[in-house]
């Protein structure tokens, strides 16, 4: 049977690395990016335009942005908070612009400090001058599985944010499970209602494994459809040895899960590992993957089959 | 929507220790068996009777097993590799003996020196012991889902074991995933060929965590109709900053995804940290487990539905 394909968008760079702790120096992130760029990944968030003040680790987004090499059909993306973000990423070569806010209203508030309908109004004047720039954009709806204040989120509110994104003019809608709060069954009623595109927006799942469930959700959203996956290099932002491993989905192992079942992910997973080693001789330590370890099952000249 | 329960094997004192670096000190296996007995488990190997020369690390099977505490309702296993170590298991108050053998004719003469059939023929002996004592059987299906010899694994062989593990007179067939070369796909495939019972005999899945997907095998097992699993408290056998991250599942993480989905364990997540946290006082450093960093999902007092 031929397996739908799917598109990784690799995010470690700056969903992974802003939870890292330590810095990890410019001339680093430059490497990595361009060692992601040959892995086959068409999609990269390199960084973000969140205030230095709060995720100091990315405070060098615009070197960063300058200072990569783009290669080829690869699209490259940066995260912004506000229209000052916004005008500061414009200011370099990316090429697309990632918006964010949460399905819930307390966490919101906590994390941009005001209210869901005001984060969506906000981006009116951000998607106007991305679009007006030629950028596309991409739209979070982060704690979409569950909220640490508010538990359960009502798929309602998803689908209100998510058709509030499709009028701004943004290309895909990424579903995150922010602090790994989502299960299998979960995620396939979420999946099963909003469709592979919900009113024409393709959707993404953005699964964090902080209480190991990341693959299986991953594996239940492609069940149900889901065509588009958030990962991170090496499990960034996830180190298997800290109090909460809070690390996005490892790309290697979401490479590795799918082209076990016969998904093509279009990455190299030889070439990955570069990028992985390099992650892993600029922060020492081990990382929140299994795959860099294990490398991929041996099957030799066969594959199995009933 | 009303879930079927699933019934967890706790293999953790067995399976686990087994692997880790350090000796587990004898009163220490005594006293996590007894915690694990409080925390609604209703099986649970405990050690095995393979040579001490071969697993050092449970050289005081007989010790641990008149040591410990047995609790009404909980059944009590341990391993057998011959004659020899069902003689020893059967001096003691073992309730049920766990009998092994590979898919792979490779893996098999590499584990235990003889050819499948060979095992298969020195199973009859032990179980007529066995049975004759008034204990029950359960036969291991190792390299099930793959071998790192062998490759594939025709299912037709899998059958073929499971046949003659219900002609001995097992009451249940666990088939391993070993090296941690499934994935859900085939563990779908699997089950869906195999059902929930081959020939009457009830099959539990095993799977070990090497490449991150026994969580998403065990939920792609689930969906196929398997209702019994192993697993392994704090993810013993699995330390994850070793290279080659080997343990069985977390019993904790397999717990939390089956709750989540409404999926009854009946299984006290509560107590089962006790059993972790004197795991953790023994080992020391950090387990191959997600929940018993995180906890379990906040969901408040109201549970997500669409």
């Amino acid at each position: 049977m031929k397996l739908d394909p799917i598109t990784v968008v690799e995010v470690g760079p700056r969903d992974g690395l802003q939870y890292e702790s330590v810095f990890f120096p410019t001339q680093d992130k430059i490497a990595l990016i361009n060692s992601l760029s040959q892995t086959g990944l068409k999609r990269i968030e390199v960084t973000s335009f969140v205030h230095p003040k709060v995720i100091p680790h990315l405070k060098d987004a615009m070197e960063v942005l300058r200072g990569m090499d783009k290669a080829p059909g690869v699209i490259y993306s940066a995260l912004v908070p506000n229209l000052k973000g916004c005008q500061r990423a414009l200011e370099t070569p990316v090429d697309e612009l990632a918006l964010f806010v949460s399905a819930s209203q307390t966490h919101n508030q906590k994390n941009v400090g005001m209210s869901i309908e005001d984060s969506l109004s906000g981006f009116a004047d951000i998607a106007r001058e991305a679009l007006t720039a030629g950028k596309s954009l991409r739209g979070y709806v982060i704690t979409a599985f569950g909220c640490p204040y508010e538990g359960a989120i009502a798929l309602a509110r998803v689908e209100q944010i998510t058709e509030a994104y499709a009028e701004l003019g943004v290309r895909e809608v990424s579903l995150g499970d922010t602090t790994g709060m989502a299960n299998p069954r979960r995620v396939s009623e979420v999946f099963e209602q909003l469709g592979r595109e919900h009113r024409g927006i393709p959707l993404a799942a953005h699964f964090h494994n902080s209480r190991g469930l990341g693959l299986a959700n991953a594996y239940a959203a492609y069940q149900t459809g889901c065509r588009v996956f958030d990962s991170s290099v090496g499990g960034l932002g996830g180190c298997p040895t800290a109090v909460g491993a809070m690390g996005n989905i490892p790309t290697e192992d979401l490479v590795n899960l799918m082209e076990e079942m016969g998904v093509s992910t279009g990455l190299d997973f030889t070439k990955l590992m570069e990028s992985v080693q390099l992650v892993q001789r600029v922060l020492g330590g081990e990382l929140a993957s299994y795959t860099c370890k294990q490398g991929r099952p041996n099957w030799g000249a066969v594959q199995p089959k009933i």
